[in-house]
C-alpha cells in the first residue's frame, strides 16, 4: 500500500475519514503510525495528499484529511483504453491489480470466437470483485482513478455499434500474435501522434483472433502491431503493451 | 503450449521422443493430432523444428524427431539478464513462467535488507519447480533455451565477488522506484550499445533498495533507469522493464 485510499462515503461532515479493517490494520501495525503522523492518501476518484492520524485504536483509524481536500491534486486522466478478449477467470483475477496499477482508463471485456462461455460466469467479473483488487493497483500505483470496466458479450455489436469509426485524435492498435506478416512495433504506430491522443489496445484471447474478428477490428481503424516474435499468454502480452504504450506516451511528453 | 519441449532424455536411439503425462494428454485431446500429423517443437536448450506423430494411446505418444535434430535451428541466446531481490513466494511462484516467457538468459535472486528470510525456504525456489515454470514459459514463448537460476544468500558478495565490474560492451541496469530524483528511461540508458551488448537489469524488492545496496550497485556500473511515476509491485517492474529493454535491442536491430 503505497497510497491509503478513501472512499468518499468514509468522510464524515466534518471533512475527517473513519476506518477500520485491513487498511486501519496496516497503518496501525505495518506503517505502526501514531497521533499527528501523516500519511499519503487519495479519495477514490478524486485528489491525492497528505492526511494525518488523529486517533486510532483496536477498532478502527480516524484521519484528518482537510488538507487533502483543501489542497490535494487530481491524477491525470489515462490516455490509454482496453479491449481485452476476455481471459480465463484465473488470469483474469490476476490482472486487475496489474491494469489499475499500469494505468488505463476503461477495460472492455469481451467474447471472442476463442473465448470460452463459462467465463463470463466467474465471480472475477463480479463489480466488488473487480473494484476491490483495481483498487489495490491503484494503492500500489498511487492513483485514483478507477478504470471503467464494461462486459460485452457481443463482439460485433461492440465494435460496429459502440466503438465504431475512431475519433480524430485517436489510435487503435491490434496486437495480434498469431497474425501472419510482419507488423510494426508499438513505438512506430505510435509516431506522429498529437499531443492528447488516446490510444484503444486490442489483445486477443489464447489462440489468437480469428480471421472475421480481425478484420473486424482493421475495419474499424484498428492497425497491427507486433511485441516480438515470443508468443505472450494473453495477460502478460496486455502487460508488455500497455508498458509499451505508456512508454511511448510518457517520452513523448503526453 | 505453443511448442511441445523434448527433454534431451525422452529421444531414444532412434531418434523418437516418447512421451506421456499432460503434454502427451495435449497432443491427443486439445491438438487432437493422429499419426502422420506434424507439430512444432524443441529440444530442451537444442533446435527448434518439427516432429511427427508416429503413434498414440492412452498411455502415450510416439514422436518421429529426425527433421527436428537434422534440420531445426537453435533460437538465439538472450541478451538479458535479471538480478532480483528475491520477492514473496506467493509472487515468485506466478513470474517463473513469466520470465522464461519474456526471454532471460539468467535470473540472479539475491538476498537484500527488505527481503524476508523465509522467503529463502520456499518450494518456489525448488530446482524441479524451477525448472516446470521455466518450461511452461518456453513452451508458450516458442524458444528452448532454459533461463540459469542462481540464489545468492548474500547481496554484498553477489554484487562484490561475482558480479565485479562491467565487462565491457555489458549495460548494467537499475530500477528503482523509491529513489530520489529523475532518472532516464530505459530506451535512453541502453542508447549507442554495441551490436553484442548484453544487459543486466537489476529489480529490487518491495520498498525498494536501502542506501547501502543502491549505493554498491551503482559502485559497480548500475545505472539508474526509470519506468514511470507509477510505484510498480516488484514482480511487474520486472516484467515492464524486461518489455522495455527488449523491444529496445529489438528495434536497434540486436
Amino acid at each position: 500500500m503505497n497510497i491509503l485510499l478513501l472512499e468518499p462515503t468514509e468522510l464524515n461532515a466534518e471533512g475527517r475519514g473513519v476506518i477500520s479493517g485491513p487498511r486501519a490494520d496496516h497503518i496501525r501495525t505495518v506503517l505502526a503510525l501514531g497521533p499527528g503522523d501523516e500519511l499519503r492518501a487519495g479519495l477514490i476518484d478524486g485528489p491525492l495528499g497528505q492526511v494525518t492520524v488523529e486517533s486510532l485504536d483496536d477498532h478502527g483509524v480516524v484521519l484528518r484529511c482537510d488538507s487533502l481536500l483543501a489542497t490535494g491534486t487530481r491524477p491525470p486522466v489515462c490516455r490509454v483504453d482496453l479491449l481485452l478478449a476476455l481471459p480465463r477467470p484465473k488470469v483474469l483475477g490476476r490482472l486487475w491489480s496489474q491494469l489499475s496499477c499500469l494505468g488505463v482508463r476503461r477495460v472492455m471485456l469481451c467474447n471472442a470466437a476463442r473465448v470460452e462461455r463459462y467465463y463470463f460466469d466467474s465471480h472475477v467479473l463480479e463489480p466488488s470483485t473487480v473494484r476491490k483488487r483495481l483498487l489495490d493497483g491503484l494503492s500500489q500505483a498511487g492513483d485514483t482513478r478507477v478504470p471503467q470496466v464494461d462486459v460485452h458479450r457481443s463482439f460485433k455489436k461492440l465494435v460496429e455499434d459502440d466503438l465504431g469509426r475512431a475519433r480524430s485524435g485517436e489510435v487503435r492498435l491490434l496486437t495480434d500474435v498469431t497474425a501472419a506478416g510482419p507488423a510494426p512495433p508499438i513505438r512506430k504506430a505510435l509516431e506522429d501522434l498529437p499531443g492528447d491522443a488516446r490510444v484503444l489496445l486490442a489483445v486477443g484471447p489464447e489462440g489468437g483472433w480469428v480471421d472475421f474478428e480481425r478484420a473486424l477490428l482493421q475495419e474499424h481503424g484498428f492497425v497491427r502491431v507486433s511485441l516480438g516474435e515470443r508468443t505472450l499468454r494473453s495477460d502478460l502480452a496486455c502487460i508488455v503493451a500497455l508498458s509499451l504504450v505508456h512508454e511511448t506516451l510518457r517520452e513523448a511528453g503526453r
